[in-house]
């Protein structure tokens, strides 16, 4: 199959077509009808393909502040985290954020910061719900979950969303049962791929994190081998996009929340993301624009 | 069919029976099996019943501050708006963050406005993505959209969650056109309650307006009859819930955002919208906690 469209190219064309509408905010799209059913579908088929025997959760796009402290995200991602606030003020406070806006300026310095931020990867509200039950049972815990997940990272690449949308499978119980289930999906991921006929390369890599740090502890997740993930060409052939994350998060989630197994320890975890715009983007720009003309086991596979 | 739960004692089975999920905000919650399917089940009833002669449209739950300024949003309904913010600071900022976190201080200062906040209404983004199209047709278009909505109202009130998904269908034209859609939809509505087996009264209503100011406004919308709403009864039978809204905008959205029909006036708008979680809500209280004890129909439909 060859290439449709170049990367500047495939973008004027989904705004063409309607698939992808433009916010005026970068990295924030709508989906019109054909982008629609490609994230549906993908939705859809991962479900009825993995979802069997996972638990399903869905969570909103905002979680409590306080979660993500316990969990330490905004010591390593602080440039990634968007926090919540609102407005707390009387009449008058508002009636002078309203002259200040009429007169150009910056309204927004009576918005507080409130009890909630937006969920980073659709994973994080999982492990509180499930420390809240008490001991993880001999068997751990598979659950599905999907949400909207925010990552403040304006760019005009249309592969890097500030708002985009995240299929997780997440594996909580002891080390062993968390590694293996992070190694089986590395397969699952590939056939997968192959089944939506995507070129997909494995790799290890490591979370963006911040500041200087950063080279140190990205290094460190490389070594362990904590994080791979599966890439396709959206942009172009030489600089591939990861459209699955498989990561192996160790005890960090057992210790911060307190999540223990039977005995006594804290529990391991592990996950694996489908990044679904991303996905749908790689569709678009290996089988063309109009999914109707889709590879026909592929539209089946999203149309079931 | 009677009642099958207090308010209380609803909020505890589906806490219970795990189809809700507390965060530990008030007013978020996760869905588990029961609840997604029950919302899941609506989103996708709602569309085969009604969604075919509509454009869909998804939007993200982030959508520009600029739009809901030339809204005006600000200036009626500071209170419910949650604004997204997010740090910019450098490594030196970051670690006096930490430093103040860790001493049980508000880390959140550092944090500034970024061009971004939560949509408030699904409908919302509608409006400048059909503006940036340039004049409206003589048809009018007819969307049907589907988002997270964010109100700023925290509330222990489990019909009164600070972010949820509503369903809307919205008409932009005429101002023939666009009362017209919303008188047909109130029949419309009614038949869709009918086929749940939920008793619904159709009220006039008016927006939760902030400030001094908000009985006159409430008023001038009530004297013209602008918001209907179908309330059901989820906490208790005398207080009632608004679980679907039909409103005609007249030309307010037409005029900030200078949508225009080919006759140079500016478009008028009306939107209609479920709140699926309060739907949900209501089908669990009047027919029970478990999904699969519900009349066959009403399971059947949302099953489909």
């Amino acid at each position: 199959m060859g290439e449709t469209a170049t990367a500047q190219g495939l973008a004027e064309q989904l705004v063409r077509s309607r698939a992808l509408i433009p916010t005026g905010a970068q990295g924030v799209y709508g989906h019109g009808e054909d982008f629609s059913f490609a994230i549906e579908g993908l939705s859809r088929a991962i479900n009825r393909l993995f979802g069997r025997q996972a638990e399903r959760m869905r969570f909103p796009p905002v979680t409590p502040r306080a979660d993500l402290e316990r969990i330490g995200y905004f010591r390593n991602f602080p440039h990634l985290l968007g926090t919540v606030h609102c407005f707390c003020g009387d009449e008058r406070t508002h009636r002078d954020l309203v002259k200040t806006h009429d007169a150009g300026g910056d309204w927004t310095g009576a918005q507080a910061a409130s009890d909630l931020v937006l969920t980073p990867a659709s994973c994080y509200p999982v492990y509180p719900a499930m420390a809240a039950r008490g001991v993880v049972p001999e068997q751990g815990y598979t659950v599905q979950v999907q949400s909207h997940c925010f990552r403040r990272e304006p760019s005009t690449d249309l592969a890097r969303m500030q708002s985009f949308q995240m299929h997780e499978f997440v594996r909580i119980g002891s080390p062993e049962q968390a590694w293996a289930f992070r190694e089986e999906w590395t397969e699952r991921g590939r056939d997968f791929f192959a089944a939506l006929r995507l070129s997909a390369e494995l790799e290890a890599a490591n979370d963006p994190f911040f500041g200087r740090a950063a080279g140190v502890m990205g290094q460190g997740q490389r070594q362990q081998q904590l994080k791979y993930e599966l890439k396709v060409a959206i942009n172009d052939a030489a600089a591939t996009t990861a459209c699955m994350s498989f990561n192996a998060h160790l005890d960090h989630f057992g210790k911060a929340l307190e999540l223990r197994t039977p005995d006594g320890e804290a529990a391991h975890t592990a996950c694996v993301g489908f990044g679904l715009e991303r996905i749908a983007l790689a569709l678009f720009r290996w089988h063309g624009v109009d999914p109707a003309a889709w590879p026909s086991d592929v539209f089946d596979l999203l149309d079931g």
